[in-house]
């Protein structure tokens, strides 16, 4: 594990995975744009660059944990970052972004000898603290393959999606509806009980024991009765169910569940 | 177990039930509105009667598996019903209706002496017939402590929300609301997937085996793939998506996504 690895955003998520990566042993130069975030990963062996091309060696891999699709393409843009990774280089990149934008980032890549494998991931900081994240990956095989040591070091299991870039993150964007459209239900549900008179501990016990006795519903139950009945929204959420209608309408599809929870979670981020 | 039960409905869930009942010892005296239904169970023990009254034994236990509010009301308010089931008779009644409904059969019981428990169950009819059903209930706990052990006979699992009645049917409500809430989401994001060249099986593999690893997406999971991405409504969810919203708002609450849950069923049911 002697490869000097470079490490794009300190984020929520990116904060974690680099101290991991760090404690198993990789060597990481780090560039974050708010400069100061990297200085806690120092003392664990991280060095710091102040500029995305910085982190990045010849041919080499470097990983990025970007928040949205406009940062990561900002990255991927940035001075002398393709041409400084080059050849046989790697870029993993963890965001979960629109799949035409994963596609649009792999065919700049590819422009210029190096390969592009997207690993968007399931997991709060919690999860990503403990190791225990979900990958889902797509990207040539040869890339993947040279990149699952550092996958392994952040997670509990990996979904290979093949080699097309997009796959991953269109997996990544139903699971992440899927989880919205479970929290806001549960919400919803618990709400009409509580308004009713019966006590929302003992229904989420009673379903979350029975038919839905899983990490979402448990998680999210216990969340939501403390927080009286009301499932957060935040911008990922926002972003996430607008990637999702999106990317189901580009497809000549309609989503209209996924149409009022982009609705809802916009609501209630600004109320 | 020689006390003979009387038994009203033989419907697509009424049917295992009954069935189970006479396997476990039970005398059935039985009634359902298209007789013919009730031959199959005269083998089993079971004994024909021609109106709701016929099967009722004072002071017994009196069985009804309804389809809908208008149904169960008919039962209890036809001729000699509750007056033979009389003092210290209990009705067990095991159908989906709006709480209020219940409130309302429980007070018409409770002025006749008699007792009323709701009892709604979780599970299809393969459940049904397999002893797997899970039941909420609520009413007298004396009642309560006298149908246990036909409770026990038809179910895996008995949740008891007190003495209220409509507390068992507003969590039967959640319960449905939830699982036709992830049916819709499985099936917005499965037709997502696909639409866009992903494989769905590999995103139920994928999210059934990690953040949502419970019956209700594994089944029906598996069953929309099965059904190319299309979740199948019914009159079941058509109703029970309604007495959701209409719960929530008699309580002075909203439900937008029950609202859109029930027309989709709505449409779907149509088209």
């Amino acid at each position: 594990m002697s490869e000097t690895i470079g490490f794009i955003g300190l984020g929520l998520l990116g904060m974690p995975v680099a101290r991991n990566l760090l404690t198993s042993g990789y060597t990481l130069k780090i560039y974050n744009r708010t400069a100061s975030k990297v200085e806690p990963l120092l003392a664990l062996g991280g060095t710091q660059r102040y500029s995305p091309q910085d982190v990045v060696t010849s041919g080499g891999i470097v990983v990025s944990v970007m928040s949205d699709d406009a940062a990561l393409e900002s990255i991927v843009s940035s001075e002398g970052f393709l041409e400084r990774l080059g050849k046989g280089g790697v870029h993993l990149a963890m965001s979960t972004v629109a799949p035409e934008t994963s596609r649009k980032m792999a065919a700049l890549h590819a422009e210029h000898g190096c390969l592009y494998v997207e690993a968007p991931v399931f997991g709060r900081p919690e999860a990503a603290a403990a190791r225990e994240l979900w990958v889902c990956c797509a990207g040539e095989q040869a890339a993947k393959e040279r990149v699952r040591p550092l996958l392994e070091a952040i997670s509990q299991g990996i979904f290979d999606f093949g080699e097309q870039v997009g796959a991953a993150n269109i997996v990544k964007l139903c699971g992440n509806f899927l989880i919205i459209s479970a929290g806001r239900s549960i919400a919803e549900a618990l709400t009409m009980a509580a308004n009713n008179g019966v006590d929302p501990n003992a229904v989420v016990d009673m379903l979350t024991t029975t038919l839905f006795s899983c990490f979402i519903y448990q998680s999210y139950g216990a969340r939501i009765v403390a927080n009286s009945g009301v499932y957060q929204s935040n911008w990922i959420a926002v972003k996430d169910t607008g990637l999702f209608e999106q990317t189901a309408q580009k497809a000549g599809g309609s989503a209209p569940l996924a149409h009022l929870l982009h609705e809802i979670m916009q609501e209630n981020l600004l109320s």
